[in-house]
């Protein structure tokens, strides 16, 4: 897959101009919408997750998106492609733990489809009234980049998980970092506390596809330097620095907002800031190199 | 695929009033939401109908969902899962297609994945600003029966095109029946007409699974006879009656309206009316056998 490729030849065939964030702020309808799926091996093995706990990440996935934007998660419909074998116990169990994640959110559609694999795609449609929406384009020098919550313990969840992948098919999870990985929490109250208080634009990003990776889209999208410091990051002390920087899926979000802002909000912690020049990351002053295959340029995320 | 076991145990499981039309009428945020999808070897063949068709028909097939609803389509995402051996070309096609079948439908997102097949997933935004929106339980005794064009043409060119599949991956449609199957077209005016000029209550329903099979889901949903005169179903001689009634993916709109609508819109025919009575589908005054897996208790459509 030419994953960035495809990317560069969709933005040139559409030339839409709303193709860049989480999600789509369509303001004329007063809602951001964005699309997300899951593919079984590739983001997801059957025997690693239960029927309830796909349903569940499914969801948080998806509001996850909306959060970032700022607006508030309101609707979703979820379609679902699977195998002839599939038995209504999973369709039971896929639907109760959607329902538990969605809470306030309602699923209002979708449709069933055969397919050889099991195959996800939700759609969620967020409001922006009240709420002053996110670009990863906005952040300013001078703003502090704060996170909601601990970086790395979806991906030390996922490692576990392979060690002992037969053990997860039993009853409860009583492993903070497999929860992370399996059942993990959109950010759905620090969202809310920045969109309803904030006046100045600012950036804010999920971290689905790894810290590190949410602040190169943001310091290229807005042309800055964020410079962080790796002893603020806040993280379990079992899990290491690549791992913190580099783990996906834990769905924390990422903002760069005006310090003016911090004495409105709780439950973040700061751990860099915004400065002028060519866009970079830095660790502790020193330029972090870019990956390869950085998703900077993604389709969305 | 006990799909509609599977439809049942999701209703039960949700419990949400949203589900049961082809769209989700968000009236809150006055938007309906749609999402369907396509998936290879199911939906449609590699080998039958080329990229830029099936980004076509892809954009289409949800239009058509908005379009039922009477509300006007807006927005869409799109979502693509594709086997590693992808090329550049299939993306820039599908999206040309997509684009071309959009019109003025704004593609503003969507995500990427890989998969082993092709799979496609859409959403689909409708704004119900002055409209009136349908819904299949609005069909009520005295009501005509509407429809927007000919019947059975798409399952006519599938035909087709099984017994001459290799001849399609060539340049031009020139057959109305292989072009009904590629490249239908949503019945956007025939929807806006109705929805922008009619006052009361009224069903409508896309033909996408057949003209019998929407007949049935107004006729249960509604709890009324619905009587239609086949010599009025518009369709080409060369298709026979049960092509016409049971042929899918025509994407032509069926509609249950007063009398009194019919003198402010134009191009529909008048195919039966409605009438009082427990749920059936009369032809030419003969009660019509309910197919075994009639899908009148569809998760949506």
């Amino acid at each position: 897959m030419k994953e960035q490729e495809f990317i560069q030849i969709i933005k040139s065939t559409l030339n839409s101009p709303y193709i860049g964030d989480d999600c789509a702020y369509l303001k004329d309808l007063g809602i951001v919408i964005s699309q997300d799926s899951l593919v079984e091996d590739v983001h997801f093995k059957k025997g690693l997750i239960t029927p309830y706990q796909l349903g569940y990440k499914t969801v948080m996935v998806n509001i996850s998106d909306i959060c970032a934007s700022g607006a508030k998660p309101k609707y979703m419909t979820i379609s679902l492609s699977l195998p002839k074998d599939t038995d209504n116990e999973f369709i039971e169990q896929f639907y109760k733990g959607a329902k538990s994640a969605a809470g306030e959110v309602e699923i209002v559609g979708g449709d069933i489809t055969g397919s050889d694999k099991i195959y996800i795609s939700a759609a969620v449609i967020g409001s922006t009234k009240g709420r002053k929406i996110s670009s990863r384009s906005n952040a300013k020098p001078g703003y502090k980049i704060i996170v909601s919550g601990e970086h790395g313990n979806s991906a030390k969840g996922l490692e576990i998980l392979m060690q002992k992948s037969p053990l997860v098919q039993t009853k409860g999870i009583n492993n903070k970092f497999i929860k992370a990985h399996l059942m993990p929490e959109a950010q759905v109250e620090f969202s809310r506390q920045i969109a309803e208080n904030i006046k100045e634009d600012y950036a804010m990003m999920d971290t689905s596809d790894g810290l590190a990776d949410a602040l190169f889209q943001i310091a290229h999208a807005s042309n800055v330097i964020i410079d962080i410091d790796t002893s603020n990051i806040p993280h379990d002390p079992a899990v290491d620095i690549q791992t913190v920087l580099y783990g996906g899926e834990d769905y924390q979000l990422v903002a760069a907002v005006p310090e003016n802002i911090l004495q409105k909000i709780s439950g973040y912690t700061i751990i860099g800031s915004v400065k002028k020049g060519s866009p970079a990351v830095k660790l502790d002053g020193k330029i972090l190199k870019e990956p390869e295959n950085s998703l900077f340029n993604h389709f969305k995320e």
